[in-house]
């Protein structure tokens, strides 16, 4: 295998998270296998697996891949805006979420390794509701905390009614009615 | 089969639905094999599929009579209230919950089919709300329809949670949030 800079790292890893999406998304993590994976992504199993140990550790870094970019968008815009793009996402996102909650409700190492993850969007919340706290925008009567989880709580009630197809022509009132329920 | 009274007939479809509910939550729709329904509702097959055609009529009234159930203790004591005791539901309740999810969002036919059903709820919600509005505790700036949609996205923010073990320690405090944003 020829080397690699540190460029061409980053992008073949970003290549094989990106196809590795799109394949899960669709087939779902058992009906990925190594056989799509390679069409989808357009490499070799060497390649890949050269790059993620095995399947779990490569759905491992989608998901954490997809939990970093949240986190940034919370922490930029918040979660409600968050809540706001959802719709704009496209199902490779949507598959991912839907099989990262499966794979939570049915696999305990799995839901051990992934707790420190699935904090990098919380805290970032946190943060977030803690400088509108600061600001004075927010309300001080209920702890930071609280405000994150109610959040957190809409946000997973957003995700599943996506997954089953839900209508919402509704959202944009019922989110104004959430970010008013956090304000001052 | 000896003829059953018209009580008789009631009990029996009762012992059916039970048994089926068990067997759905722990096995899964796929899993729930005939061999499994006969085990766990204890009757034949002859006997279960002469009250319901197949099973997916079986699995279809399951849902149906969970979400009669939900829709009166929703008219009675609210969507928070329900929320709030969502947590001493056992586990079959969750799943067929999730196993309703996922037919939802996988087969086209059985959304079709549902969608008349999953009004039971939400019209709940809104009658009890109408009359909370009437009376001048709920929040009038805001329609009915919005409020009972905000609602539906925490209950179902909380069916995933739970399905995932989301700890849920500052519950309480999140939902006496969520019923002071629909108060006036």
């Amino acid at each position: 295998m020829p080397r690699l800079t540190a460029d061409n790292l980053q992008a073949r890893r970003r290549t094989i998270i990106d196809g590795a999406r799109r394949s899960f998304a669709r087939d779902g993590y058992e009906g990925a296998t190594v056989r799509r994976l390679e069409a989808e992504i357009g490499l070799s199993r060497g390649a890949i697996f050269h790059h993620f140990r095995d399947k779990d550790s490569l759905f491992f870094a989608v998901a954490e891949d997809d939990a970093a970019e949240m986190a940034a968008v919370v922490a930029e815009h918040g979660l409600v805006q968050l809540m706001r793009d959802l719709r704009y996402r496209d199902a490779g996102w949507l598959g991912v979420q839907l099989e990262l909650s499966r794979r939570l409700r049915t696999d305990a190492d799995f839901r051990e390794r992934w707790a420190a993850r699935s904090e990098t969007i919380s805290r970032a919340a946190r943060e977030r509701l803690q400088r509108g706290v600061d600001r004075g925008t927010l309300r001080t009567d209920v702890p930071v905390g609280t405000l994150a989880a109610f959040l957190e709580l809409v946000l997973d009630g957003l995700v599943l009614h996506r997954a089953m197809g839900v209508p919402d022509d509704d959202l944009d009132a019922v989110l104004d009615l959430v970010e008013g329920a956090v304000r001052r």
